[in-house]
């Protein structure tokens, strides 16, 4: 189904929209205001006309912006994800905490499965798992059908890897940064999305290889 | 199967001991130079004594040392994987390059999927793939049974990618690096190994992560 689109785009517009769907705005259109935090508040992505191609299946993208996270860690990254937890409640953003909550050593493919299965079921629009580089956690979460985990160690590597590779699993290495940098990457990731038709298409042929998997 | 335990280990043993195979050495356990030509030659790996745990499938650590390997890039990637061929073919590596060769806009989906199949077949002990960033190919190499893929940015992640995380996989953000910084982070990939049994324990449990996709 093509997307909607609007040369303006009023309050009322954006009341009766779907929930967290994508329309598409003509060059030189214009936002109201009021629309533009109703839009936000009803997870409603506004990208420019032409860049969403009707082909491309409408649940590739990630749940953009992130409502609902699960996060977890093994014993390494305790104080990193106490730090990220708090950031991101004080946000506005509900967390469900899946552990680990003590210093007993964990294996990094358990708790990477956990967070994943929550993004997987629904339960979560996004997923974080922390271990000692966050590379282990990265590559158990692949593992999972419809997750697409990637590790990030710059803020930078955060955003691309939200809006060019459509990641809503974000892995953190705890011996790689205190849990200040730790969420500014996270910070990097949730705000970015992927809306572009060109990263759209290379993510259904990583769908086509979890298909063939 | 246990592994065979030496006090000693001489050209002899080393030349009738099976290719590929590990073997354990005694603690104060010796090994005789011109043996250690030969394991090496025979791609036999050495560990500690009571490091190999018989309950662990064989085929868990990646191949080591890499003899045969695959590289592919994207159209970002070119000069990177060309010199990256160059330097491993000098060091006796045998490389496939599997493309791309022109600067034409492939997706890394089609590369990943392409090297990562040529190392779950056995054509080859390991693989490499760049893209901008390397995010997408270790995401899309993920998604292939038997890979552990890891984009690595610096020496030490790409040591610990393998020591840890068993990564058959290398993944290389052209944009992240210059070829000569590249070719250090894949010789301190390609010259670690996977032989300590706690992080061959968690392979295990990565590998049902597989069987449950």
């Amino acid at each position: 189904m093509p997307s909607p689109r609007f040369a303006m785009i009023t309050e009322a517009d954006a009341r009766t929209l779907p929930i967290g769907c994508t329309i598409e705005l003509e060059k030189g259109g214009h936002v109201t205001p009021l629309a533009r935090d109703t839009l936000r508040e009803r997870r409603i992505t506004v990208v420019p006309a032409g860049s969403v191609d009707p082909a491309l299946p409408a649940d590739l993208a990630p749940v953009s912006p992130i409502r609902r996270l699960a996060i977890g860690s093994d014993h390494t990254g305790l104080a990193h994800k106490a730090a990220i937890v708090a950031h991101l409640r004080q946000g506005g953003v509900s967390v469900d905490d899946l552990g680990t909550d003590s210093t007993d050593a964990v294996d990094y493919p358990d708790i990477a499965a956990r967070v994943g299965r929550a993004v997987v079921r629904g339960e979560a629009d996004a997923g974080i798992v922390i271990d000692g580089a966050g590379l282990g956690s990265a590559i158990a979460a692949n593992k999972l059908r419809g997750i697409r985990a990637a590790m990030c160690a710059t803020v930078t590597l955060a955003r691309y890897a939200r809006e060019h590779n459509g990641a809503n699993v974000l892995t953190l290495g705890s011996t790689l940064m205190d849990p200040a940098a730790a969420i500014e990457i996270v910070d990097a990731w949730r705000s970015a999305s992927t809306t572009e038709a060109r990263y759209l298409r290379r993510l259904v042929k990583v769908r086509r290889l979890e298909d063939a998997f």
